[in-house]
C-alpha cells in the first residue's frame, strides 16, 4: 500500500472510485462528491494528508459528512457550502476552530466531501476514518467503541436550515438526526464527533484514505488493461469473489431516511443455475444463496462491481439487467469484537443469525 | 378586568383554570403545570408580573413552553428542569441572559410552565402572550405577524437530550421542531422567539395573564355559588353559548406530534334533538351543527365546559358521556387580518370554508 501525503485535483477520480468500492453500495454517489472536491481544490490548492500520529494531542479533529438516503442526493444536489456551514456551526459551539478534518466513513460522497471541506477550510485531512467501509447509521463508528460522543453535532441543509444537537448517547444522536434529515428533504450535511488528537489516535481506523486511493488505482489500472479488477482486488485485499450474475429484481424504497430493500441475481457463466440475494439499508448487509445460506454478512463488506467495467455499483443505481460481480471483503477486526457486533452485527439489523466471518462462510470444504 | 401584579402560590389554581379555558381544549393539562409553578414559587418566592411597556427596549424577552401532543404529557411527566434547560441553552447561544419570560400561548400547561421558569430563574413574567388562546403550531403567534423569528430555538426533553435550531422561517421551525418533538416521545420543552423589549411592545398580545386570572376567578366564584360560569363568562367576555349536550363519540389519535380528531355531541335540554360536531388538532378548531352549518371556527375560540361543574375540558380528557357546554368567544382582532387568517384561518387547517366571525355566524335572525 502506498501512503497518500497530499490530494491534488488529479487524485480525486481514483479516490472517489476507491471510496465507492469500500462504500459497499452506500456512502453516496462518487460523481457529486468528486466534483465538489475538485472545485474546492481548484480554488484552494491541494489538501495535505496527515497521519493521525502527527496531530497534537489537544488538536481538534472533526469529521464532516452527508447524512441521509443516498438515493435522495442524486436529485437534491448540495449547494456546496452546507458542509462548511455545519463545520462552522460546530466550531462556534465549541469556541475554537478545527485543526484537521477526517472522513466518518468510506463511500463515494463521504470520502470526498471531507476533502472538499478540508480544501475550503485550508485544513489537512487525517488518513483514517470511523468505519473502514460505509454503514447506514451514525453511531456505527469506531469512535462509539471508544466512548467518544457524537455531540455536539451540527446539521445544515441546502435551504439554510441549521441546528446543533446534544443528545444523551450516540444512538439518540442517530435517532434525532435521522428524523431531522427526513425533514430536510432526505439528506443533510453534518459535522460531529468533535475529538482531540489524543482521542483520534485511539479511536479512528488508520490509513483509510491511502487504502481508498490504492483501490481506486487498482480498479483504473485493471480497467486500462481490459481486465476486471475483481481478481486483483481479491488477491491484494484478501477478498472473495462471491457471485457473478444478472440483476433480476430490485425492491428499493426510501423509508425513515434510508434506502432499504433487496436485490436478486441469477448466475452467469460458472454460476449458471444459482441465485443470490442481497439485502441492503443504504449499504449491502447480507448476501444469501437461493436456499437461504449466508455467504457474507455485516460487518464484512459486500461490494458490487460491474461485470464488464469493474466500476463499483451503489444500491441506488443498481437496476434490472445489470451484470455484476459480487465481491466480499473481511471488515476491520475491531468490528468483530462483542461491542463491534452489538453496533453493526447482523442482529442489530434484524437478521436472526449470529455473525459468521466471510472467511468461515467461504471456506473450501 | 383587574391587573395582575404578582403571582403567588395561591394564584396558581385560578391561573391554571383560566389558562385551560382560553386553551380551547389544548395547551396541556392544567394540573401538571400548576404543580410545577407552585413548587417553583415555594422554592423561590412569588413572580412579579410586569407590563410589556415596563421593559427596556433592549431587554431580552423569551417565551418558554411545552411543545407536543398534550395527550402525551399526561403520561410523560416533565422532570421539572427541562424548561430551564431550554432557556439556558438559548441564553448560551445568544450570549446573554433573559430579562423577562412570557407565555407563547394560553393553556393549562403553557400559561403555567413559564411561571415556573420565571420563579426558578428569578425573572419577572410579562402580562401578555403570543396567541390570546392556544394554537397547535408554533408559527401561529402574533410575533410571526410582526416578522419576529422563532429561532434560535432551544429544545430539551426529560432524558437530557437538547438542541438548538436555526431555520429559514417560522413554518420551517415548526416542521423541524415537530418531528423532533415526536422523537422526544411526543413532547418537549422549548425556548424560542427571543425578542427585544421593543419588539415585544409591538408584537405581543397584551394583558393575557390578567385576563386568565380574571377568567379563573369568575369560574371559581360561580362554582362556589353553584352556578355554571357560562352565563357570566358570556356576559363578561362577549362570548356565545353554542350548545349543551352529551359526548356520544370521540375519535382521537396522536399523529405527527398532534392530538387530532373529532367529537360528536347530542343536545340536552333546550338543544334536545340537535347535534354538534367539534373538530380539533390539539385545540378545538371547528364547531358545526349536524347538517354541517358552522357555528364557530378558528381563529375564534371554542371552549368546552363541564355542564355541572363549569370546569374547562381539554381535548385529551374529553370522553363518552361527558355533559358539556360548548362556548364560543371572539379571537383577538389581529387574527382577523389577512395575515392572521393565512396563519390560523380555517383554510390553513384544511377546512374548505372562508372564515366567518362567530358574531356573524350566531347573529339573531
Amino acid at each position: 500500500m502506498s501512503k497518500l501525503t497530499t490530494i491534488a485535483r488529479d487524485d480525486m477520480a481514483t479516490i472517489a472510485l476507491g471510496g465507492a468500492f469500500l462504500g459497499t453500495g452506500g456512502g453516496g454517489d462518487p460523481y457529486i462528491g468528486r466534483l465538489m472536491a475538485e472545485q474546492a481544490i481548484d480554488a484552494n490548492g491541494p489538501v495535505p494528508v496527515i497521519d493521525v500520529d502527527a496531530l497534537d494531542d489537544d488538536a481538534l479533529v472533526v469529521p464532516v459528512a452527508m447524512m441521509g438516503a443516498p438515493t435522495v442526493m442524486l436529485e437534491k444536489l448540495p449547494r456546496g457550502d452546507e458542509a462548511i456551514g455545519a463545520l462552522r456551526s460546530l466550531e462556534a459551539v465549541l469556541g475554537r476552530t478545527a485543526d484537521a478534518i477526517f472522513c466518518i466513513e468510506a463511500g463515494g460522497l463521504n470520502s470526498t466531501i471531507p476533502i472538499a471541506v478540508a480544501a475550503s477550510a485550508g485544513l489537512p485531512i487525517v488518513d483514517g476514518d470511523g468505519m473502514g467501509r460505509a454503514f447506514p447509521e451514525l453511531q456505527m463508528v469506531s469512535m462509539t467503541m471508544f466512548g467518544i460522543h457524537a455531540c455536539p453535532m451540527a446539521m445544515a441543509d441546502e435551504k439554510g436550515n441549521a441546528l446543533v444537537l446534544n443528545t444523551v448517547d450516540n444512538l439518540s444522536t442517530e435517532k434525532f438526526a435521522r428524523v431531522i434529515t427526513v425533514e430536510m428533504g432526505g439528506a443533510g450535511l453534518i459535522a460531529l464527533y468533535p475529538m482531540t488528537g489524543a482521542q483520534a489516535k485511539r479511536a479512528i481506523l488508520r490509513g483509510s484514505l491511502s487504502l481508498i486511493a490504492d483501490i481506486g488505482r487498482i480498479i483504473r489500472s485493471e480497467q486500462a488493461a481490459n481486465r476486471n479488477p475483481a481478481e486483483r482486488l481479491a488477491a491484494d485485499l484478501g477478498g472473495v469473489r462471491l457471485f457473478e450474475g444478472r440483476v433480476t429484481d430490485v425492491d428499493r424504497r426510501t423509508e425513515g431516511g434510508f434506502a432499504r430493500g433487496r436485490a436478486r441475481f441469477e448466475g452467469l457463466d460458472s454460476y449458471q443455475g444459482q441465485t443470490l440475494t442481497l439485502q441492503f439499508q443504504n449499504e449491502f448487509l447480507m448476501a444469501e444463496t437461493g436456499d437461504g445460506t449466508p455467504r457474507a454478512m455485516t460487518p464484512d463488506l459486500i461490494c458490487l462491481l460491474d461485470l464488464e467495467t469493474g466500476e463499483p455499483i451503489t444500491t441506488e443505481t443498481m437496476a434490472y439487467g445489470f451484470r455484476v460481480i459480487v465481491f466480499g471483503l473481511p471488515c476491520d477486526p475491531k468490528w468483530r469484537s462483542d461491542h463491534g457486533l452489538d453496533l453493526v452485527g447482523p442482529r442489530y439489523f434484524g437478521y436472526d443469525v449470529d455473525y459468521q466471518t466471510i472467511e468461515k462462510l467461504n471456506e473450501k470444504s
